[in-house]
């Protein structure tokens, strides 16, 4: 009888463990992009800045591009194609008016960087064996919230870089 | 007479001396701004981002704010005033439409960084016993061949800075 319960005890533990495990990989499969199951490289606000840019139209946003090392280093070097390892980051905010600034200045003429798109983030990373399909590259987008985009708007990353092959499908150049 | 040979030998290695080190410390004058005294900060490009703007109207630029790591750390802290070592760099680059980028988008809606203007990098440098005149901070500009401001347009940046002194006499706001 006491060894049905001890019994009892190691399958009820067991189940336990296995649920803890199926939630956590399950959390971490929620915050993978789909397609590509990149997640959020850790540390990339401290990379070093690429440069930045205005969209204007429906994005209508300031953003700035940023490079892990490796990045850095291709950009800077003039490597092309990105090495393995490369990790371009871009970050958008909303391109909004400054008050503050344009009173200074006497003229309406500052825009900085507002609140978060649902674009925020995106993320390109370069692994030819693991992202043959598209050239070598991921691709991965979230929100402020670290939402992953879904697969519909993820299928539309690489058909949109694919005209600019030339430079090994990254539109940004770098900015002194 | 071997003596005097030998001295005159003396004489003319330490004219020499010191004219070398007058020609040095007259370069490194002609490379720091009027009023400040400022040369232009080793590595500042590989310093972390604060945020991004465009300024319309006659600069008609795009800019990159990025702070040395104690700015960075102020900056993400909250920290009011900036502590003393603080240095903000601003990057300027020309606004201009990217056709490259325009083509994928089929609609004219993308702006980038061009040329560097006249007014392509300006620091601001905390130092509260050196620069007490100017509430603290020192200032800096320098074109894309390191040339510094002149004196005159050197005086017009604390003028500009002090309606914000709320917030320690700097415009920019990080963005996370």
């Amino acid at each position: 009888m006491k060894k049905a319960i001890l019994l009892l005890v190691i399958v009820a533990a067991l189940a336990g463990l296995v649920e803890s495990i199926r939630a956590a990989s399950s959390q971490s499969d929620d915050k993978a992009v789909p397609i590509y199951g990149i997640t959020i490289p850790t540390g990339y606000r401290d990379w070093r800045l690429v440069s930045v840019a205005h969209e204007a139209g429906n994005l209508n946003d300031l953003r700035a591009v940023l490079g892990n090392d490796i990045a850095i280093k291709a950009y800077r070097d003039g490597t092309l194609p990105f090495p393995h390892g490369t990790v371009i980051a871009r970050i958008s905010w909303s391109y909004v008016p400054s008050e503050e600034n344009n009173k200074v200045f006497g003229r309406e003429q500052s825009f900085v960087a507002g609140a978060p798109p649902d674009w925020y983030l995106q993320f390109m990373v370069k692994d030819s064996r693991k992202y043959a399909a598209t050239a070598g590259w991921g691709f991965a987008q979230f929100d402020k919230d670290g939402k992953p985009a879904d697969e519909a708007k993820m299928k539309t990353c690489f058909p949109c870089h694919e005209p600019i092959k030339a430079r090994d499908y990254v539109f940004t150049h770098y900015s002194p």
